[in-house]
């Protein structure tokens, strides 16, 4: 079962039993389209949580490929259910959004706590032997106390999310460290491409820029725009999930991924400059959002690079070229709210 | 309602509405004996979880002086309950069993994340001018990278329940930040004294050494016995608690609360020698406890003293000494399981 450093890490997944929680998300979806293509038996589950990622038309494609449980892996009966005959467990569900985390703050420990203690006893229980891959943030360090943030730097998370992705991760980590769990955990940021959420504006700025500019609209900036993030595209986080899945170095380890710091106010530019329409307006804070932003921060991904030979790839300009060619074929799609009525016939 | 600091912070609480969450456990009944003594309008809720420190004998003495809820804060409608009307909400209200964390990991998660959520969203709703001070412990540091250890050090707890009380207070720090909720934390190291749980050994070794010497039993230390710790009389825990209620410049902030260090095998020694019975042994450290051990610790309690003026003044031996001449008296009542039907009076 374990990584054979003498063939590539994709081939290592042709025939291999893969779950991914949160699977109908943006990450979880894209996840299952790449596995599939390298031969995996994928199985997905979704809670189809409100407001979350999930979409029928993710897995578009995919019909009669995959296995798809619709169910929430925080009910100890799906989860079991969904572990066993695992080799690799992509443990991608969740709630991500700084602002629903604060008006729900229940569903949100429940989506990004509690889920994950009920998947670990499962692992524990019932699949020992799994690969755990966690879906970590650097929202888990809080405003940064330097800068790029490595994984040394202290964790002190600035909302209710942040804290409940902490506890998520940190489950993982006791879970590895009490029982030895081959768990680990990539903390993400910004990470932007195809598939993913565009219909509001609480799941990262990224989708809702892109949707701004396709729909000839305007994109608001907050301040001055000279926030600088780093974005990952899709197929460079993919790419990471995939070589952490097989590498025992990444056993017990959290990683940051990163890439090139931008300006806000530069990013919603390129948006424009690539959909050829919308434009980009400057306004003041609104008093909620300043209160739980944490101004620049950018990531460190030496330890990606040095231990699972990870490195971003794809440029911010190709990334949006590909996201926005996305969104002009399926708009109409992604601004509807999903139907769950359309995973009846999966 | 605030602090007049031309009066002792203790006349301040006569009269005073106050809630103690936990308010049966160890700390919280400590509390409202105190504070039922100060003329505060005391009422307590426990939820009464199965091997926490609750016991009705805990407020023996306080019959038709306090307000006693049987409830979970973790229930929206306990909660709206209990916070109605109150000064100062001494929160103190989780399961602190390290081992049982491990057992039965989503009831920890429920005690001390989840519970806090809930009583915090109905402070925000329904009371947003209440001071609440939170329990706090060490543990979400995990093990020490300098001692002593202060609030600066980092938190990298090393089991579930350090998880969930560090969730638990963050969301504390949270709700102040972003609502203005007058919060604070006291992060308690040992603390011990009359109506501590003494009938099983998981709720941190001192309960446990004061029972086997009063029982004329032998103490069983593991390793060598070197490993310290600071502990802090009830007495002491409960000044910290009653100086943090009522003083404006702990809303916000974080407190250690700390002692003189001393060895386990010293403090079992001592407590043979107040008992005159009982003695100590040596054992090796068993797996499971050794995974989740965490070495020497202890805490500066600095910021406390500048602060709130607070610092530990029972000696060791006095402390012990109370403790143990109150377990001579009531060892009968505290070696059963508490009965609920007791309650039934309240």
């Amino acid at each position: 079962m374990h990584y054979n450093y003498s063939m590539s890490y994709l081939e290592h997944y042709n025939g291999l039993p893969v779950l991914i929680t949160g699977g109908l998300g943006f990450i979880g979806s894209n996840l299952a389209h790449r596995l599939a293509a390298l031969g995996a038996r994928v199985t997905l589950v979704d809670n189809l949580l409100p407001d979350t990622g999930w979409h029928p038309a993710n897995i578009a494609g995919l019909e009669g490929r995959i296995r798809v449980i619709i169910g929430d892996v925080g009910d100890e009966d799906v989860a079991r259910e969904a572990v066993a005959g695992q080799a690799i467990i992509f443990n991608l569900a969740g709630s991500i959004s700084h602002i629903d985390s604060m008006r729900q703050p229940l569903m949100d420990l429940d989506a990004n706590a509690r889920s994950h203690l009920v998947l670990l006893e499962a692992v524990r229980q019932h699949r020992p032997d799994a690969v755990v891959v966690y879906a970590g943030t650097r929202q888990q360090y809080g405003a940064p106390q330097y800068l790029p943030v490595d994984e040394a730097h202290r964790n002190l998370p600035n909302d209710i999310n942040g804290i409940n992705k902490l506890a998520g991760e940190w489950y993982h980590r006791i879970y590895h460290r009490v029982y030895g769990l081959k768990t680990c955990s990539l903390r993400l940021t910004n990470t932007y491409g195809p598939r993913q959420l565009i219909r509001h504006p609480r799941q990262g700025f990224i989708g809702w820029f892109v949707r701004q500019a396709i729909l000839g609209e305007t994109i608001t900036v907050y301040g001055d725009g000279q926030q600088r993030r780093d974005l990952v595209a899709i197929d460079d986080a993919i790419e990471a999930f995939l070589r952490a899945g097989v590498m025992e170095a990444a056993w017990g380890n959290i990683f940051n991924l990163g890439g090139e710091p931008a300006t806000l106010l530069s990013i919603a530019r390129l948006c424009v400059e690539i959909a050829g329409q919308g434009d980009v307006a400057l306004v003041p804070w609104p008093a909620e959002r300043a209160k739980i932003d944490i101004g620049d921060v950018y990531c460190s991904y030496a330890r990606a690079q040095k231990t699972l030979g990870w490195q971003p790839r794809v440029a911010l300009r190709t990334g949006l070229e590909n996201m926005i060619a996305f969104y002009r074929r399926h708009a109409d799609l992604y601004l509807q709210q999903p139907d769950p009525a359309a995973l009846l016939t999966w």
